[in-house]
């Protein structure tokens, strides 16, 4: 087999830790039958209808793509040459592409430090890989996770999805799921944090219904405001939205201002970005489309403004208050984000994976307010109060 | 009126905060009315039951008891000289004793900060002290509040009550709640955190029935373990339970063990202590002087540790494995502490007194594991598996 190759290769080339490597050749086909198995007809569309000649040329494509991933996929690629219209498939490649681009593009940035990367199965089902650098020149902590895995939705999230009005019949529901999800803390209080996550969900009821859907988000977390650089994000996004649908960034803005909220702060996290969740109109090669460009406009967004500031002077007092900024965004993720909460309560799910959001220091001072008229007190107006930004 | 007296002298001696002491003097006559107006014998009994000499004498006690406290009780004392044997009056004259001992012991330890003191009103009924201390020589933030509380309960609390087996019927349900909860974090690593809470709770469901109940507990959290430190803590509050009865020191020492789990690390926060709730058998009083006992018992079971330790030299790998504890403190407080969820989803709730649990510093660093055999990896071991620390 072709593949065999280059995956010799790569396992003297590339960096993995001990835990991550154990596991790494398991064979997944059993296990994406599985997936596939709460319905006949999936089954067969799954594993029968691509000729062989289609897997051939597969092997050329997906030994390319593999060379810049930052680990093995987690789905075996015979399945990804089996199945390349699949969006199973389409979606792993997508995100493996993308963790490999916006890590290397973080590691040149930083110059000093690189990824740690972790390569995890899951028992039940599936797995990820986690990139996560640490105390870096640039960057204090940045994550660029994937995750691959199915198996039976827990009862908690089936409820979830239903409380969203998803018309899921049954207990116990086989599910699929794959996203990106990344948080990047520069040390310099003056260029912003950012968090973006794409995913792709199917999940089959009891009646042999299978419902697919579409989630995700790019916002960003700036300590001091800095106007252009908020208007380049947003622009950049929307620019990115308008390419597949004009209602869409006006929709997944002000549907990002209302998500990244701490109620009992009366502020949004940031100055937002965009986010949707259970897109599932359309045609769905065309919203995978629309999730890829989402997910490459995240460089472009960011990127220049990290650039402009990472080498910016900075006081203790600005540290001091970036710190603050960052223990309400510690409330925001355990107390009120949805991903985290559906995440620790997943059994089996890796709890590193999912907190590695968190930032490397948080700082809580009781009743800090800043000066009125002050910079910080210019950021907390914007964030009681979200802006159009692109207009 | 005598108590006008000292309340004039007061104002003139004591420290408040410019927010709290606006409202300081209005009148809680009406208010208190209205806790009990869910039922006319409680109406009655709270307001009738008491003849004048009785009131006469609890002015002296009142007037006395006042000059230790950190603020203005936030019942009016004329209530409690109306109704010195009721449980309100009884609960909250024993928090603000218990609230003052604890600040002052504090301050003369810390010899150098002294207590922010914020009385704070709650538009929906009552109101709280917040006393924090932060940036001390010692101690780096200590939060010691009270609050006396009445209305209607929310739903979602209902609910929470509902679960744990009260039968309470009807949606819309007056209430009575009073409490003192503090949290203690000293700078040098080598002194633990401790935590402590007590309260008194009366809700009156629709059918016109009231139900009371005690809670509370006070446990500790180390950073490094000092096994003669940790027997002392729970020696000392097994004899405060002892003296009540022989059966609760091991029902709340299991009962705390298992409440403050943080199941996605499979860890505890601390080394315990106690916990209870729903306390509602037995004598009234009874489980008054048991909650009183216990509370007494918070100084002579931590300040002894904290003398001992306070000087104690540290390193900065010792400094940061104390910020790294501290990260697991916040996830326990906001994924998984009632107190928390409870009072951030109650309508007016004042979340500055809720959230100053949170440490001044804490740090998330991904997959830190402890060298085997450490000092650092002893105190895990204790954490994974609670240990008998009196037989």
């Amino acid at each position: 087999m072709n593949s065999n190759i280059w995956r010799t290769l790569l396992f003297h080339t590339r960096r993995f830790s001990t835990t991550s490597t154990k596991n790494a050749y398991r064979s997944f086909t059993k296990a994406a039958l599985l997936v596939s198995g709460g319905t006949g007809v999936a089954v067969i569309c799954y594993m029968g209808n691509f000729p062989k000649v289609h897997a051939a040329s597969g092997v050329a494509t997906v030994s390319k793509a593999h060379s810049k991933w930052m680990a093995d996929s987690i789905t075996d690629v015979e399945v990804f040459e089996q199945n390349p219209n699949d969006m199973k498939t389409k979606m792993e490649m997508m995100i493996l592409r993308m963790q490999g681009e916006i890590c290397k593009e973080l590691e040149s940035i930083d110059g000093d430090k690189k990824f740690r990367v972790d390569r995890w199965t899951r028992e039940q089902g599936g797995g990820g890989i986690t990139c996560v650098m640490q105390d870096g020149t640039v960057f204090e902590k940045a994550g660029v996770n994937i995750s691959v895995v199915h198996g039976t939705l827990p009862q908690g999230a089936v409820n979830q999805m239903r409380s969203r009005g998803r018309k899921l019949q049954g207990q116990s529901l086989p599910f699929f799921a794959a996203g990106i999800s990344a948080v990047i803390h520069p040390k310099n209080p003056h260029c912003p944090t950012i968090h973006f996550n794409y995913r792709y969900f199917e999940v089959t009821d009891e009646t042999g219904e299978k419902e697919w859907w579409f989630g995700g988000g790019t916002d960003l977390t700036p300590y001091y405001l800095v106007k252009e650089d908020v208007v380049h994000f947003h622009k950049t996004l929307k620019a990115a939205c308008d390419k597949h649908n004009q209602t869409f960034y006006p929709k997944f803005k002000k549907w990002c201002d209302d998500y990244f909220n701490i109620p009992h702060r009366g502020e949004r996290r940031g100055v937002g970005g965009i986010f949707f969740d259970d897109l599932d109109y359309a045609d769905k090669d065309e919203l995978f489309n629309f999730l890829t460009t989402c997910a490459e406009a995240v460089i472009p967004s960011y990127v220049p403004i990290v650039q402009k500031h990472k080498n910016d002077g900075y006081s203790l007092g600005e540290r001091q208050w970036q710190l603050l900024r960052r223990g309400r965004y510690v409330e925001f993720n355990l107390i009120y984000d949805r991903g985290t909460k559906f995440g620790l309560q997943t059994p089996g799910a890796r709890y590193e994976s999912i907190l590695m959001s968190l930032p490397l220091t948080a700082r809580w001072e009781y009743r800090h307010e800043p000066e009125v008229g002050s910079k910080e007190d210019l950021l907390l107006q914007v964030l009681r109060e979200p802006k159009d930004w692109v207009s």
